[in-house]
């Protein structure tokens, strides 16, 4: 399919959205009432998906992935523009199928984008989004003592699949940043034992992590090392946030999903990233998490 | 250079702007005060340059593509976040400083992006802009009786190297979108035998393109058919406008700039594209322009 038809195809699929000009123009336009947020995730075949997987699994783990950060921001999606570079082996049109179903599921409109030819399949996504409350959330805010919490069960994400299906954890992004105890959040892609040290470096923190407390996936074989599947495997797009700690108890008291909110760690005050030893003293973090 | 290792070192060469939230968290923010957009363009290895492109050109012209788009909706850059796909054999951070130059040298910040390994390397630009003026322009609300216009000589990118510098048109967008008798606008990239009908097609119209009165660069040899290279060669990211024929004149002596608004066809009602034939007569469109 040449990239006039897929566009021509693509067009017939999506509905301009109401205040947003979208398809067909060269820029998407928008007035906004508030703060605004933009962020953009690529996947690539090879990288985040193999090249039998199935192309609309692939357009669907591209959008997710993307609105997933908005989500992280306490932000609602507006609307989003993708580059898709798309080798002829490859259904584009499928790709983009599965990608706007998942927008949709999400009620963000595809608003337009760049396609081309390629030998490898990338699918960048960029969304645009507004903050769902007052103010949009940050990786940034944290400081020394502050609890580190997650939004649900981490690991075995590659191994079963579920990473073609990531869950944008909207609801739960807007309602943390409607609290004023929450002082920090980011979506966990890369891991915990990755990603929960990037979080205490924006924070010129560092932070230790309580591998025996952090929530085990069921995707996790049983027979695994299951604390390092949950630390390490990444791509499991829950989100991760800095909470007061005097107010812990009473996040957990007002947390109103059904799976809850767990203490995996803590901010402190000297950079670098520990966890608690077999005989209960602090060594350094012995694991690091899956890196594109 | 791992992800990690490159994001440090672009964190250090970057400084957020004023008033946006940018790089080091996962969505970027911005209070706008009036309309906004977003357009995003990707540049493939193979495609849009050549594997042994100097990879600061490649970066350059990516941060320019996409910037062309803001250009021809009289948008002013907000700024820019960059999807980076990678392959060890290109020098990622010289992709990088090369966009973030051509990125300043327009005085948009780099606000965040996201980078992967690939097999190929891709680079995804989304450029975030606001109205420099009182509206946006875009491809459509031009009609049957438009003239077409173009802002600058066309042809002989490819061949010159200069498809790898292009100049984003932020001046000539601005004054367009600030005249009421400018009716629709869009860069054109891939020449104007394609872009001229797409442009019609936008506006339920069809095009009649005057090849005879096309501007043609310098960098087509003189040799060559240079009416063919002006209308097909592509990657000129000059603008073409549709304004109203009745005040042709008047945008003619209003024009400020050194080279002048050139007219290159019209819009008609039946849709198609057609030319004038060595005999007077109209005939189909005999090129199509080129397609990435």
């Amino acid at each position: 399919m040449r990239e006039n038809e897929l566009i021509a195809a693509l067009r017939a699929r999506v509905h301009d959205a109401a205040g947003v000009r979208g398809i067909g123009s060269d820029c998407c336009a928008w007035t906004p009432g508030g703060r605004t947020c933009l962020s953009v995730d690529a996947v690539v075949e090879g990288v985040h998906f193999a090249a039998d997987a199935d192309p609309r699994l692939v357009g669907r783990k591209a959008a997710a992935a993307a609105l997933s950060d908005l989500a992280a921001a306490g932000a609602r999606p507006v609307g989003a523009v993708v580059a898709l570079s798309c080798p002829p082996r490859w259904d584009g049109l499928a790709v983009m199928e599965g990608l706007i179903a998942e927008l949709e599921r999400h009620r963000c409109p595809l608003l337009g984008g760049d396609t081309t030819g390629a030998t490898q399949l990338t699918v960048s996504v960029t969304v645009w989004g507004e903050a769902a409350g007052a103010r949009l959330l940050d990786r940034r805010g944290a400081g020394t003592g502050d609890l580190l919490v997650v939004t649900g069960p981490l690991g075995g994400s590659l191994a079963s699949g579920r990473h073609l299906r990531p869950e944008p954890r909207f609801a739960e992004g807007a309602w943390l940043a409607a609290s004023p105890y929450v002082h920090a959040c980011m979506d966990l892609s890369d891991g915990l034992a990755a990603d929960a040290p990037k979080l205490a470096h924006e924070n010129a923190c560092g932070c230790i992590l309580l591998p025996a407390d952090v929530p085990v996936h069921d995707d996790v074989p049983v027979m695994s090392d299951s604390m390092r599947a949950a630390c390490c495997d990444g791509e499991d797009y829950e989100l991760l946030a800095a909470v007061s700690a005097a107010h812990w108890p009473q996040l957990q008291l007002a947390w109103p999903f059904p799976r809850p909110l767990e203490r995996v760690g803590w901010l402190v005050g000297q950079p670098g990233a520990w966890c608690e030893g077999p005989d209960g003293r602090l060594v350094p973090l012995p694991w690091s998490g899956y890196e594109h």
